[in-house]
């Protein structure tokens, strides 16, 4: 991996930004894994240095591995690496998130079009687009997200769950499901924010808690299994997830706890609510089977407690939504709900 | 709480035991918060020691509680202290689990009706009489499991899912859920044993899985909100668990993250099966809402990550699942299914 730089405190949050010479060409990201106790950047001037950074976890969740994966065939390009390789190394980087090889694709397919000795500077302006829309994405789901859960749930003062995390830490904006919350809260609407703590690697109290705590929200913590009685006791009025991948027919695989979530939610008839960008739509998987879905080590779930020595885990870094558990997914172009393949297709358009 | 002192290896698992003179009268209990890594016995020699080690859940689990609080009284018998005011320390150390006030009740009595000389014994026999009630009644409920499953989900070669603790550690006995996993085990039906972590205090990860690995069971462990893919898997086919309180009509308390496993089992058929000794029933509580549920710190929750400072936590220690939800309750005196207020009480007489 990369060189580990402190960061300055009270900064933005920036997950990730492209540094121009002298210091650059290259990539410097957040190291997530290191949050909330320090704010450490990784200088990754090659793309060994962030495949390394994407497989640790340092660099997370489903938008900004797209961006990750734009700016780091850009980091190829103008470092004169052989970009094609690069691409390849960076899109098999995590096999789930669909928005890894579609930012991969999208500044692969500038890089090659463009002339030789403009192609570097293509692949660059490609990934930046990204950026930018990705971040005007998030404004725009924020917006419908509002919108739909002031239909859903009248009344306002809104009492939200969500699962791992999906702000400005995984996005060029202000995120996903979280960049929903963070509209309630500027609007004076969110009335509690139940935080999952997000098991085996604690996403939500690492890093949601951590961006909740940064935005003043009031929020609380709690074991993913700790969610049923707070569904029994009527404390949510809606559960908020992101996506890693959405298939064609609307099945989500997002982080694993999240399907549990989603069939505690419809046995209480609490509307169950996916935020994710079209980028994370893949058309190309029919449906929620065909969805490949990481295992990663057993040791991130069995180095914890300890358990006795040789204990093995069974680990799937994601699970999968069926559409018929999900109220609605919000995109940035607009709402699909029902969830149905047609209605997935248009927004896609 | 009482002194620690190593326990020699290799012994066979003893969750609590009795000393006489000229070491005691004292309680000798294994501290379970230090499992698996060490096996050390916490030496109670008064009743604030043992209040201490409940607690703090060294001392753990429904029917172990019952022993401890049977003891506990005979232990401030036999040491002349205040046996009524020991009494009423012991009963309210832990508010979910009947079992202990159920101990407590009966060593008590048992020091109240006979003559004041022989108080002391009494009181202790009665104990004594707990404890092996408690491990028959772990055979018979291994049996009425076993045969139940054999109805349930026939062909044998069972895969079962189990939350938190529910063996040897907590019974005088085999245990509850454990001891028809045990009995399976036994006969060369058991194929897995999928161990739920069981946050916050881990007593799958550092209990269950201690206990099924002594055992050589097949196990594999998994973060909590992982089951929910295990089912979508077809790869769960009963869930067993223990219980800590069962209202009147069923409801039963249990480990917190046992109601959503019960919601989840549901929507994909799989038998949802509470082991419990009719010592657990309390048909003085009418139903599930009135069962205390007791919260316990935050920092259960928050210190595993560490979250950012001040973040609050959701710490139910239990759950309370509806008998709607429940296929079966297996008792010592048979299998309640299904499970209603008549069925239930025709058990308890």
């Amino acid at each position: 991996m990369g060189d580990h730089v402190k960061r300055p405190e009270n900064a933005a949050i920036s997950a990730l930004r492209w540094e121009e010479p002298p210091d650059g060409p290259m990539l410097v990201v957040l190291d997530q894994t290191r949050l909330p106790l320090e704010e450490v950047e990784l200088v990754c001037t090659d793309v060994q240095a962030l495949v390394a950074a994407i497989g640790s976890l340092a660099v997370r969740g489903a938008p900004l591995l797209g961006l990750a994966g734009a700016y780091g065939v850009a980091l190829a390009a103008a470092r004169g690496y052989d970009v094609e390789e690069a691409a390849e190394l960076l899109a098999r980087a995590r096999p789930t998130a669909v928005n890894l090889a579609y930012g991969v694709q999208r500044a692969l397919t500038a890089y090659r079009r463009a002339e030789p000795e403009e192609a570097a500077l293509a692949a660059l302006a490609e990934a930046r687009t990204l950026h930018a829309q990705d971040a005007s994405a998030s404004e725009a789901m924020a917006a419908h997200g509002v919108r739909l859960l002031s239909e859903l749930v009248p009344g306002g003062g809104y009492r939200v769950l969500t699962h791992c995390n999906t702000g400005a830490l995984v996005s060029g904006g202000q995120g996903t499901a979280f960049g929903v919350v963070s509209s309630l809260h500027r609007a004076g609407e969110l009335r509690r924010l139940w935080v999952d703590e997000t098991r085996p690697l604690l996403q939500g109290s690492r890093l949601t808690a951590y961006e909740a705590a940064r935005a003043g929200m009031p929020y609380t913590l709690l074991a993913d299994n700790a969610a049923g009685s707070l569904f029994t006791a009527g404390e949510v009025d809606a559960v908020l997830v992101g996506a890693d991948r959405i298939a064609a027919d609307g099945a989500t695989a997002n982080k694993v706890g999240t399907y549990p979530l989603a069939v505690v939610a419809r046995y209480h008839h609490v509307p169950f609510i996916v935020v994710a960008p079209t980028t994370t739509v893949d058309l190309a998987t029919p449906d929620g089977a065909s969805i490949e879905v990481e295992q990663r080590a057993s040791s991130e779930v069995t180095d914890l407690a300890p358990s006795p020595l040789g204990t093995q885990a069974y680990n799937p870094a994601f699970d999968v939504t069926p559409p018929e558990l999900i109220t609605a997914i919000v995109t940035e172009n607009g709402v699909v709900s029902p969830v149905t393949a047609q209605a997935l297709a248009a927004v896609c358009r």
